[in-house]
This record gives structure tokens, C-alpha cells and sequence, in this order.
């Protein structure tokens, strides 16, 4: 199937045609170029959400109840789900989302499991591209769960149009919280199985961590703290309003553009800078790499001369060609 | 003090030189350059093994055992401790490191931390340029502990001349080891905490996922397993064979100057890239940027266009300019 048709099939909804599309994209196929180029006109009507929190907050469940909560309100739903994996292997650990399957037989949700690390640095390339043919597809909202351990998963998330961070009771998530930088990015907070102990004490320290207490410049976002039961869908109708307020918020407030200009920014910088680097990757095969490591290791240069030949090789400044 | 006269004060052992330089080395300062270039021709003499291995294994207790067992042979040890810490604040969590205090006060030992993530993507960054300026101020052994759970730090233990990877019984290390991929990297593995149930069956789950049971090409090294109790310093000096017998046999079949090759040509591509990433980011505060942000999110042009665009801006292809 070629690519044209590929896309027109994605946009009648064919769930085989957006996982082709997303493997494309994800693989760096030939292809790649002709996808991006089609799905540029077709994207933007999707709401990206992102949700991140440390593992056990109940990620999974939380985003499941919020696909059933989207879908009943009528909406196309995709879900990203960025698991971590080895380093090595590249593949996602987890496979099909199990925690997922309620939805698995519903056309109207599309679910789609990614590896942080592949080959090329992985998610930080990929994903952006996989969110585009989901909003391309026609997905009406998008939701984009991460796990908030590691910069780029936080990355991934906090480039949403909104961000939700989940933390669970008894965990000591204030601490894990700081710790991945996940209270620099929440537009919406929730703490999840509210029904341990507990619970109120997080969403104190929480509170008291966001600084939420204190005054804000009028137009300033602040924060809910929204307590839910994922696995029982309590308190999911309160989060899709804290989100859908966020979201309104920041359409009046010109800062949902901005994000999204933002986010098309660092998209096209880790295009650009996978590229050159790439093109540094290739003169791995060249004498000039070899003999200036030669070089270095032999105490005739540094690694920064060095370093200024290989970009000079690369850009083609004070070569002749 | 000027570059020269630290260096000068590095190479005669004062350790205050060579905390300035490191400094200078990982804060990307205006004489990052002149320092580089005045250590070119001084390093080269030190052996850099790397250790690596999930938390609570007993890295420290280890490394520390290993700079005792150097001390007594009469070697000058230098150390860097590569702490994992947040994405946000780029500092090391762990400060100083109070295991070491034992060697604190021996002018022999000379002990860094380094904080995986800072600016500039941290460690992959200045790690080879600390390790650069410990082995141009003499050391004769630099130990390079990481923590076994991220590619980079996988990376930096695993360009050392020697690597060791440490485990424990009872931690479900096997699985671990294979998710970081530690067991790809190692040339010595190392069962710690060898007086606890399970360390026999550590070493055999090792012994088999390593595959050494099997037939092995004659020139081939094959990575011993070592028993440990490092905290009571029992078995270090069997790891210090165990290194230096690997050290002995990549010297002899030309591994260990090839590595040091890989090590140099791996640093001046990250250091390559660096450049070019920033040349790029220097375009944040460019119109042209945000004209590209802009088309893209107005559905106009893909982010493959936008960064064929980007790239010709920072290498001047297609430009006048």
C-alpha cells in the first residue's frame, strides 16, 4: 500500500493503517519523509494530554479510566503508553498494554505501546511522530502516558498541551516527585487510590510542595489536586474537568499555541540535531575519525582540535568542498 | 592561577589543581579549551577501570577496597563517582562521598563525584575530560564507579579500559544485570556480599548467562567471576589480579590500545555533536525558528522540512551566507 492510501485509510479509521503509519515513523523507513510530509496538513486537531508518575501510582488504570471516560463523552481516543526498556534491546517490556484490553475491541480507541530507547535515541525522536498521525488519524484527544523517571520520559510528558502528574498515598512521592522534576511540569495533579491511608496527607504535601498556598499573578495557572480511584473510575469525571478547564484556560490565554509552537520547535531541533548527528556517525567508517582518535590517545591533540575538524567535516567549513 | 600554573600544581599531586581543573573541565569554562589542550600530551599513563552494578550491590564498599589494595601497592588512585541525580537541579545527591572517608586524608587518593545530568547533558559529556585531567595529574589507576541503570552510565563504565561489574545475591540481579545490559560489558564480574545465601547460585546463574560454559574462540577473554566480601575486604586482592590480568592480555593482543582509540573517537563525536546541538539552540532566540514553529503547527510544513531548513542554517548549506 502506498503512502497516500495508507493515510486515507488512517483517517477512515482502519486501526491496521495508523499502526503501519506509526511504524513507519518510529522505524525511519524511506517512507519517513513521505508520511510527515502527508500528515502535516492533516494534523492539529487533537488535544494531547500527557500523564506521568512514578511506577505503581496506577498510570495504566488511570488512563484507561480516562479512555472510558473520553468515550463516552463520544470521543476518538489514542493512547501512547512509553514504556522504559533495556538499553539494549530497544524493545518495550510490557508489549500490549494488558491493563488495556477493556478498550482493546473498541474502533473508536486506538492503543499503541512505544520503547523509551530504540535505535537513534529512541522516544525523544519518535514519539512527537507517532502523536501526529494519531491527531492526523483523527484522534479527538491523545493520551500520552510516561513513565516520569528519566529526562526524556518527563520531556515527553511535559510537552503536552496538558500535563497531568499522578502520585499514590504512602509511597514517599513528594520526595520521588522532586526527584524527576515532575512538579516543574503538572498542570493537573492527581493522587490516586485515594481511598488508602493517607491520601489526605499527600495531597497536603503535595499542596504544600506546588506552593499552592501562596499568591499567583492574577492570569496564572494554579494547579488541582483532583483525589481519584482509578480502578473503581472514582473521581475520573473531576479530572477530565480539571483537564478540559486547563485546556480552556490556556486557549484563552494564548499559552496553548505557544506550547504547541514550542513543542514543533524542539520536534524540528531533535530532528535537526539527529541528523548531524547521524552525519558524525558516518565518518565512523572514515580514516579521518581513526586518525584523529589516534591522535588523542597518542597525546598529540585534544579532543576539542579534534572535535573542530570533525564538525568542520561535517558542515564543510575550511574544506574546500 | 593561570591554565599553566594549575596543571603545573596537578602534576605535582596538589589536590586543590585538580579540583579546579575538573572544575574548569565539567562547568564548560571559557579556558575549557586551553586546559584541554595542556593536558593532551600529559595523559595517557593511567589504567581507568570502570565499575558498574545496580544500587546496593556495594560499589562504594568496592571501590574503596580497590583503592586500599592500590594504596598498598604504592599507586597514586584516582576516583570518580558518578551519582545519578535529578534531571532538574544537575547536582551529585550524594555530596561527598562518606564511604570514602577512610582514604579522605591520604594525598595518594584523589576522590571526585560527578552528577550524571547537568547542563549540557551532563556526564557523557565531562566524564572522559575528568578522567583526562586525574590521569594527567599523575594517578596511576582511576576507578570509575557508576551506578548500572542508565545508558550513559552503562556507556562511561563500559569505555574504561578494564571493565567491572558488580553484583549481589539475592537482589534478582540476573535479571537486572540483563535489563542495563551491564552483562554485555563486563570483563571481570564480581559476586559482592559473597558471605550471604545465594552467592553460589549468583555466580552460577552468571557463570550461565554469560554463556562461559561454552566453547570460546582461543584469543578470546574470558571474564572471570570473583567472590567478594569487600566490606570486610576479603577477595580484593583476587579482584586486583583479575583486573591486572586483563589489563596484561589487552596489551598483549592490541585490545586495550583499540579501546583507548573507541574511547578518543567517541569523545570527539559527543563533543562534535555538543557543538552542533548548541549552534542549534543557539536558533531558539532566531526568528527563524519560530517561523518554522509556527508553519509547523499551522499545518504547512512537516518538522523533516522545517530541519532540512534548520540544518542549512547551521551549516550553511543552500545559504548565501
Amino acid at each position: 500500500m502506498d503512502v497516500p492510501e495508507l493515510v486515507e485509510q488512517a483517517r477512515q479509521g482502519r486501526p491496521r493503517a495508523v499502526a503501519r503509519l506509526i511504524s513507519l515513523v518510529e522505524g525511519a523507513s524511506p517512507q519517513l519523509r513521505e508520511v510527515m510530509a502527508a500528515l502535516a496538513p492533516l494534523a492539529g486537531g487533537a488535544y494531547v494530554v500527557g500523564l506521568t508518575g512514578s511506577p505503581g501510582v496506577g498510570k495504566s488504570t488511570s488512563t484507561s479510566a480516562l479512555v472510558s471516560a473520553y468515550r463516552r463523552a463520544g470521543k476518538r481516543v489514542g493512547v501512547l503508553a512509553v514504556d522504559p526498556s533495556s538499553p539494549f534491546s530497544g524493545g518495550a517490556l510490557l508489549g500490549d498494554r494488558v491493563r488495556m484490553s477493556d478498550h482493546a475491541s473498541d474502533p473508536g480507541v486506538y492503543i499503541r505501546s512505544m520503547a523509551t530507547r530504540g535505535h537513534l535515541g529512541g522516544l525523544a525522536w519518535a514519539a512527537p511522530q507517532a502523536i501526529r498521525v494519531l491527531d492526523a488519524a483523527g484522534c479527538d484527544v491523545i493520551l500520552v502516558e510516561t513513565v516520569g523517571v528519566g529526562q526524556s520520559e518527563v520531556d515527553i510528558a511535559g510537552q503536552a498541551d496538558t500535563t497531568m502528574v499522578l502520585l499514590a498515598p504512602g509511597m514517599g512521592d513528594g520526595i520521588q516527585a522532586a526527584k524527576a522534576g515532575i512538579l516543574e511540569i503538572g498542570d493537573v495533579y492527581v493522587v490516586n487510590k485515594a481511598d488508602r491511608d493517607g491520601a489526605d496527607a499527600t495531597a497536603r504535601e503535595l499542596n504544600h510542595m506546588l506552593g499552592l498556598g501562596e499568591a499567583r499573578a492574577p492570569g496564572d495557572w494554579r494547579p488541582p489536586i483532583v483525589k481519584t480511584v482509578a480502578a473503581r473510575g472514582q473521581g475520573t469525571d473531576e479530572v477530565v474537568e480539571a483537564l478540559e478547564k486547563h485546556r480552556a484556560w490556556s486557549e484563552e490565554h494564548g499559552t496553548l499555541a505557544e506550547r504547541r509552537r514550542t513543542r514543533a520547535a524542539r520536534e524540528v531541533e531533535t530532528i535537526a540535531v539527529t541528523r548531524l548527528r547521524e552525519r558524525i556517525g558516518d565518518l565512523r567508517g572514515d580514516r579521518r575519525l581513526s586518525v584523529l582518535a589516534e591522535r588523542i590517545v597518542a597525546g598529540e591533540l585534544d579532543p576539542y582540535a579534534a572535535a573542530d575538524e570533525l564538525v568542520a567535516g561535517v558542515t564543510g567549513e575550511g574544506t574546500e568542498g
